[in-house]
């Protein structure tokens, strides 16, 4: 290995150690990938749970507490799994997000605010006990999910 | 494949029928297992969130949104994920869980309520903004995540 000119040296620790603090919390990529597609797979369990209800069959405490669930993880910045450098990688798989959603930056942030004033009104009328509005309400919910991932998840 | 006698065949028929309503919505061992694997890192992504608050250098709103995740899941009956039929098997990885788990119901359902009690604690004082606070309850968590891990988790 060439060692680097003193100089340069010296810049790079100085730089090194201002981010110590950071890059000791920061997770490595793979570890957000990863994260991020259990934090998905924690939503489907979710919604599994509320659909259960929904068309018969399952519990509404179960639905209830699946919505509150979606809400709380809908409202606690699921966008943060998403910084640049985890734009492809491997968490349980290979990454199935689109390089768009790093680049549509007002457009996601919007997408995602729909995601949370749906889900927490799935959360309200589930707590409510309300069967149509939870209908009503886990339609748009849907519809809300699906506009994300035809955008910015490959499917194939 | 050799046909069963008519009688045998119309009993099947009819219990097959009474569980068909049941049995549409019942997920696989392995989607169960998916899911609580999938739980568990969600779980720790949103403690690491917390521990960079309390450690220093993690953002407190981060920590508050992260703990209200912890609290949600955490009330959203996890032990559902862990049926039986669900002793073995694979969802990302083969199961950790230890048997003893799904006969020790009662001696469970107090280390979940632990669990609970603790998670909704860290997620009022979060959101209260109390760093002292929240640093001692995220020691508690913490605590109440080892002891069921202890007992009910292979490492190796």
């Amino acid at each position: 290995m060439t060692p680097l000119k003193p100089r340069i040296w010296i810049a790079s620790a100085a730089l090194i150690a201002s981010a110590g603090a950071l890059a000791q919390q920061a997770p490595k990529p793979e570890q957000l990938i990863k994260w991020r597609q259990s934090t998905f797979q924690v939503l489907a369990w979710n919604t599994a749970r509320v659909k259960a209800a929904v068309e018969g069959g399952g519990d509404a405490r179960q639905a209830a507490k699946a919505a509150a669930a979606i809400a709380a993880i809908a409202n606690s910045d699921v966008l943060a799994l998403f910084p640049a450098g985890t734009e492809s990688g491997k968490g349980w798989h290979d990454t199935t997000v689109k390089p768009e959603l790093f680049k549509d930056g007002d457009k996601v942030a919007a997408l995602n605010a729909d995601f949370s004033r749906n889900a927490n009104e799935l959360a309200r009328v589930a707590a409510a006990g309300d069967a149509a509005a939870l209908k009503e309400q886990f339609g748009k919910l849907g519809k809300s999910c699906k506009s994300c991932h035809d955008d910015y998840r490959n499917t194939n």
